[in-house]
């Protein structure tokens, strides 16, 4: 049975993420460096883990962990709208709710709604959303701000579900694998890169060149300190298209040979956006191209 | 007296940073929205926040206050080794030790050293590392992971100095003031800008282009996401230079051309880091090719 590690414990928004994007055994982690590390080492078949989220950023663990060590590859991704529950013990209502627990980023994602709903409560920091479940379940606090999911985990009572102050708020979960066979392609997908360079003037924008004269649009960029300083940077850039693509190999070719590149994937997209091919940019233009060139060097065109 | 905001409590790294930045009153608040609110509203005359962690990245509450509202710009920036002291009630020794607490950040940068010398302690997460000094104070905890400025306030031993498993961990500050007169160049100066663009294959690319053109070194680039949603991005683009130098004033107006811009300021850099100028991109040349462009309209060359 396919084994699939996550960033846990039971009952985290990455739990239903890994529940959305594969069938098997999950299998909780205590970090999301140990979840890539649990399927680099053949522990588990895929690891889940989360890779941006839209209020807080880049999830720096992930992609440190990317960067590093053997290489992995994302198969499959998950956008989850983050909207939270409340839960309490059975015997509590929310008119007696004292405390409420959860992870500091999630408390602060919904501080509107407390301030509203739970006037008199005060607002206490746990290690994840799950942990704060888990400590309202021992009696430690009288709420917590969780996961859905969390539900199904914890005896609790639901005091309010699809809480948050920004309702569009969406965390973006990738499914990870040691390289192998990759998806097939579907029409919308997504390839990621880490590309390493050296600190020299113009050295990112010949990168991003190299995308923009092939019609390839950017999906995301973060740039990230290599080794824990400022000086030296490793870019993260997501595009539009797939490794099977001629266009997307030729790009990939040519930035290649510009930086340290690690391929991380190609996979479809979770929101079906499909690219739009600039002119001249399309798969069959670089085919035609190719080919033409092929004719020239037999001599049998010109 | 000068009046400086600050995302307190008492005895965060922050505070130690606005202490090296400037002189005058320091006023905590409790977040950085709030802060930056402050000195927005003129209740200070700055506000001193992070802005970025060589280990957990950008910190986004700052760069969103930045690009929203009334325009703000940063005067000064401080470089902040980030190593923890560990503080525990007067009659605790570091045997007793069952609890320690302190932001999740925090605990996360001082993971192998916990585990080395404070082995059988829990860790507890707290909304600060100041807040989790205040719980040691009033009995709650036993040890709090914490800036090195927080013993100046609270009434703790000291069990351990200079804690960090990443012993290069830093975090860059900023102090940001309404807009005025701006500091004077020193030759080691640091510009900043927030370009929003449409969403266009390659609008990214020639903004780099511009400046990779003229020979201007990128520091730093951000990509965050505009009102919640992962399809609009901001970029935060800091760069070499100062907005008074004439190569920097020409690579901002070519900027101002091509995006909606922001200007965050231009101020010396913390690093003392020279910019290396390439050929035919010195200010002398700005100022020359200028100067004969006005010429040769006067009927003067040609």
């Amino acid at each position: 049975m396919t084994r699939i590690a996550y960033f846990g414990p039971r009952g985290t928004f990455t739990e239903q993420a890994a529940r959305s994007l594969a069938e098997g055994e999950l299998v909780p982690y205590d970090s999301i460096g140990l979840a890539i590390a649990a399927v680099r080492k053949g522990e588990t078949d895929a690891a889940c883990v989360p890779v941006e989220n839209s209020v807080e950023g880049p999830v720096t663990a992930t992609l440190d962990g990317l960067a590093e060590d053997e290489p992995l590859v994302a198969v499959a991704e998950a956008l989850l709208p983050i909207h939270f529950s409340v839960l309490a013990r059975p015997n509590v209502d929310a008119a007696d709710v004292r405390t409420v627990a959860s992870h500091p980023h999630a408390l602060a994602q919904v501080q509107r709604w407390l301030a509203q709903n739970l006037p008199s409560a005060r607002h206490v920091a746990a290690a994840s959303t799950a942990a704060a479940a888990i400590a309202v379940r021992d009696g430690e606090y009288d709420a917590a701000v969780v996961a859905p999911v969390a539900v199904e985990h914890y005896p609790l009572r639901t005091i309010a579900t699809e809480v948050a102050d920004i309702p569009d708020a969406r965390t973006r979960f990738l499914l990870l694998r040691r390289p192998g066979e990759l998806p097939a392609p579907t029409g919308s997908d997504r390839t990621s890169v880490v590309a390493a360079t050296v600190n020299r003037t113009g050295a990112l924008s010949e990168l991003l060149t190299e995308l923009a004269f092939r019609g390839i649009n950017l999906t995301r960029l973060d740039a990230r300190p290599s080794k824990g300083g400022f000086g030296e940077y490793r870019f993260f850039i997501d595009f539009e298209g797939h490794v099977a693509e001629p266009r997307i190999g030729d790009a990939l070719a040519a930035l290649r040979r510009r930086c340290h590149l690690r391929f991380l994937g190609s996979h479809p997209r979770a929101d079906g956006v499909r690219p739009s091919i600039q002119p001249a940019a399309g798969n069959e233009d670089f085919v035609s191209a190719a080919d033409w060139v092929e004719s020239v060097r037999k001599g049998d065109t010109a």
